[in-house]
């Protein structure tokens, strides 16, 4: 079955990049840094992919993670699978200031929105780029 | 320096066993089945943890939420690092149901806490030392 991103998910976010594994998603929520990956599998648990997929799933939420600490003002980052109203499995790494409006509760369940411009969504999409490209490249010497 | 938990998450919990390269606790919440694991690092962030490291802490998470998924009848795990009121590092491994007292939200923010019987944390303790003679086998061939 070929894959395709649960709509819910794709409602909620911009498309920023196709990593070796997952797509990489934009939360649509200016107010802080908020990234998802999509892993492009049928499982929705961590634990049900092969130790060969929980290595790039690694590497590539490590990267995107390092992106997020780099590129913003941030003081934590919360990384989580939760996946209890959308199924598919996701990964969010969002990036956590001690003034957010959420802090130090967690994002999920939160309402508050504001949309991005869509010039900071291409602004971001070219950021990631550079990361991306890394990422893959460091994929392909690890073969 | 040696390392030395977060007097925080110590109180807030039982103390299950010592992995590898994690110290594995139980949430002191008997509503569902909600594991720590504890990385005897310094870092706060799972990206600043050596390539190693991250491999041995994703096997390690690994090994308990298959744990969790098999022991318990539970629809969905919640597996998080947030880490914005306790900054230790420490990864969440939460077994949900959709009868729970948070479904479908999550858990962290929550005060529903019924502690367990000691007789069950015993239990549990001794549950879980099948898994992780399984973990420390699995480390020891892959070395």
């Amino acid at each position: 079955m070929p894959f395709a991103l649960d709509p819910r998910l794709a409602g909620d976010t911009h498309h920023l990049a196709s990593l070796p594994l997952c797509e990489l998603l934009l939360m649509d929520n200016a107010l802080l840094p908020w990234l998802i990956l999509v892993p492009r599998v049928s499982v929705t648990e961590l634990y049900q992919l092969s130790a060969e997929q929980r290595r790039q799933l690694d590497d590539e939420t490590t990267a995107v993670a390092a992106f997020v600490a780099g590129a913003f003002a941030i003081d934590k980052l919360n990384v989580a699978a939760i996946g209890n109203v959308v199924a598919q499995l996701h990964v969010h790494v969002v990036g956590r200031r001690r003034d957010d409006y959420a802090w130090p509760g967690v994002v999920w369940g939160r309402s508050e929105r504001t949309p991005y411009e869509p010039n900071a969504v291409a602004e971001l999409r070219s950021r990631t780029a550079t990361v991306l490209a890394g990422e893959r490249a460091t994929t392909r010497e690890a073969r």
